[in-house]
C-alpha cells in the first residue's frame, strides 16, 4: 500500500492506494470520530462493493444511502435524499459520512458533509479512476445546477481516502478511458515526464495492468496532492486542473448532464485548450497532434458534440468560476507539461478556435 | 452611529447600527469588492427599504432576487432560486450578495453565498430586531428541512452587518415582540445587569423608544460578538446563545414553519429550560417567574402549543444539531445570566418539565 498524504495543516489527511484495501477494516475505522456513519453509494456501485464494507461498520451505528446512479442525479433534488436519510436515522453532528462511488457520489456526499448540521466528516472511497485521480481528492465538493455544473457547493476537506485498485475490476471500459483523461490532464499541466510515459504505456493502461494502473493513480495523486496543497482554495495555481473544464462543462452542461461523461468532456476540452494554444501562437501543430493523438489512443473524444454551435459555447462559458468581473479566463498551454490561467486573449481567438474544432 | 467588530481574524467584521444607515451609501459601497452585486429581500421589505439601496449601486452591475415572505420558505427549493437569479445574469465569484430582510432572508442569503460557486462575499442589513440582535451577527447561514429547523447550512461570515434602526418603524408588533425574545436571551445567559436593565425599561422598549432600542441592539450585539469571537465554529460556549432553542426548534419544526415566529418559539423554549433547571434544582421559583414576567411583559408566549404532546416534543429534540453520540444537550440555567450546555440531566427531569410546561 502507499500513503500520500494531503498537506493543508489542521485539514491533513492521507490517501491511502493499493489492492484489496476494502477488506483492511482499520484503514476505515480509524477514521471515524463518532459512533455513527452514513455510507452513500448509487445502484451501480452498492451491490458490487457494499458488503466489503460492512465488517468494519459493525461497531458503529450505520445506515446506508443509495442514489440513482449517473451526472444528472447530481443536483438539489437528490442530495436532499442525503439529509433525509440523515434525519430520519437521528444521525447527528459526531456522523461521518462514506462516499462509496465515482465523483457524483463523492462531490455530492462531500457536499452534504459540508452542509449537514453545518459541516461534519466525510471519507472518500472512490471506485473509479476519475475520482481516483482527481475528484476524491482536494475537497472540491458540490451539485450542479441546470445552468451550470457544479455551481453550488463548497470546499471540505475529507478525513482521508481509500482507493482500493481493486474496484477498477469492475469499471467499464468506456468509464475507465473518462478516467483516462483527467489522467492524462496532470501530464499536460506540468509533467511532461509523465505525458511521455503515458505515451508509451497508453495500452497497457487500457489492457488494466494493475502495476501501470497503481503507478498512473499514484502519480495523479502526488500532482493533484501538491497542487492542492499549495493552494486550497484556487486563489492561483489550483485553477490549472481545470485544463479542458471550461470547455469540457460547456459541453455536458449543454448536452445534457449525464450524456457525456465528465472525462469525455474534459478530454474534448482539453483538445480545444490546444488549439486554442496553437492559435494564440504558444504550441506548434506537432504538440496538438502530439495531444490528439494520446486522447485517442486512450479512447477519448477529441471533437465537440455536432449538436453544438460556437454560440452555445460562449453563452456556456459566460457563467464558467474562472469568469471574474465579467472576464473569461481560460487555462490554456504553453507547452506540454506548461499550463496557464490567462484571460489574455482576444474573443477572436475564442471564435476562431470554436469555428475550426466544431467544423472539424 | 455606533461601530462594533466581530472579532475573527481574517474573517473580522464591522457592526454598524445608527439611524438612517441606508441612506449612507458609501457604507455599503465600500463593503462591495467586485463589480456586482444582487439584492436578495422578500415581498414585504422590498418595496418598503429596496429603493434606499439603489444608489448606492448605481455604480455596480446589480440586480434584485426578491422571495416570498416567512419561515416555511426557508428551504432548498426557495434558495434555489437566488441560485438561478445568480446564473441568469451571469453572475461571477466576484460578486457580492446583500441580504435586505429579517432572519429568513439573512440566512438563506448567506448560505447561499457561502455556496454559490464554493463561496461568495455577502453583507447583512436587517431589518427586523430578531435579525439585528441575533441572526444577522455570526456567520451561521442555512435553511430548514422539513424534519428539522436549519439543519443544511455553513458557518459563512459576511463582510458587514449594516443595523438602520429606522427600519424598525415599519416592524410590526408581533415581530418586534419576537425580537425581544433573543435580546431577553442575552440576559438570561451571561449579563444580569442587561436582564435587569430589561426588566425595567420593557415598556420604552414596546414603545418603540428609540434611545431604548439603539440601546437594546447594541448591548446585544455586544454580546453576541464577543461570544461569535471566542468560539466561532460552536465548539464550546457558543451554544450558549441556544437557550431556549431546542424546545423552540421542536415547536416551530411540530407547528409547521411559520406558525409560531422563531422568536415566540424561544421564549417558550427558555420558559421550558427555566422550569426545566428549576426542577433540577438550580434555580428557584422565583427566578422562574421574574423569567415568565419579562416575557409576558414583552408580550411573548409562555406555554407550548396545546396541540403538541410531550412525545412530539421528545422526537424533535432528537434531531437537534447538540446531540452528540445519541446524548441530547440542552442549555439550562443555574442563575439569571448563567446559562450552561449540559447533558447531567435524567430523561425523567425531561419528562416531568414536558409534562408540566403542556398541562400548564
Amino acid at each position: 500500500m502507499d500513503t500520500l498524504k494531503v498537506d493543508l495543516g489542521e485539514r491533513s489527511y492521507p490517501i491511502y492506494i493499493g489492492s484489496g484495501l476494502l477488506n483492511q477494516t482499520e484503514l476505515l475505522t480509524q477514521h471515524i470520530q463518532g459512533q455513527s456513519a452514513l455510507v452513500v453509494s448509487n445502484e451501480t456501485i452498492a451491490p458490487l462493493y457494499l458488503n466489503k464494507l460492512l465488517p468494519a461498520l459493525e461497531k458503529f451505528k450505520s445506515a446506508t444511502c443509495i442514489l440513482p446512479d449517473g451526472e444528472q442525479y447530481k443536483n438539489l433534488e437528490v442530495l436532499n435524499q442525503i439529509y433525509t436519510n440523515l434525519l430520519e436515522q437521528h444521525f447527528d453532528r459526531k456522523t461521518t459520512l462514506i462516499a462509496l462511488g465515482g465523483g457524483v457520489v463523492g462531490d455530492m456526499t462531500g457536499f452534504a458533509a459540508a452542509s449537514y448540521q453545518r459541516g461534519i466528516n466525510f471519507i472518500q472511497i472512490p471506485t473509479t479512476l476519475l475520482a481516483m485521480v482527481d475528484s476524491s481528492v482536494g475537497g472540491k465538493t458540490g451539485v450542479n445546477h441546470p445552468l451550470g455544473k457544479n455551481m453550488i457547493g463548497a470546499f471540505h476537506q475529507p478525513q482521508c481516502v481509500i482507493i482500493d485498485t481493486d474496484t477498477l475490476d469492475t469499471l467499464d471500459d468506456r468509464e475507465l478511458s473518462a478516467g483516462l483523461a483527467e489522467v492524462i490532464k496532470y501530464g499536460l499541466i506540468n509533467d511532461p515526464d509523465f505525458f511521455a510515459w503515458l505515451e508509451e504505456n497508453m495500452d497497457k493502461l487500457l489492457q488494466r495492468d494493475k502495476d501501470a494502473l497503481a503507478y498512473a493513480i499514484r502519480r495523479s495523486c502526488e500532482n493533484k496532492a501538491a497542487i492542492v496543497a499549495a493552494d486550497e482554495r484556487e486563489q492561483g495555481m489550483r485553477a490549472l486542473l481545470n485544463l479542458g473544464h471550461t470547455f469540457g462543462h460547456a459541453i455536458e452542461t449543454g448536452m445534457g448532464y449525464g450524456n457525456w461523461l465528465h472525462g469525455e468532456a474534459v478530454a474534448c476540452g482539453m483538445m480545444m485548450a490546444a488549439e486554442m494554444s496553437h492559435r494564440l501562437g504558444w504550441i506548434n501543430a506537432d504538440k496538438v497532434e502530439d495531444v490528439r493523438k494520446l486522447l485517442q489512443k486512450a479512447k477519448l473524444p477529441t471533437k465537440p458534440p455536432e449538436q453544438m454551435i460556437a454560440s452555445d459555447f460562449l453563452q456556456l462559458m459566460a457563467v464558467d468560476k474562472k469568469v471574474i468581473d465579467g472576464n473569461l479566463r481560460l487555462v490554456l498551454l504553453k507547452d506540454i507539461g506548461k499550463a496557464l490561467v490567462t484571460a489574455d486573449f482576444s474573443n477572436e481567438a475564442l471564435s476562431n478556435t470554436l469555428q475550426h474544432c466544431l467544423a472539424a
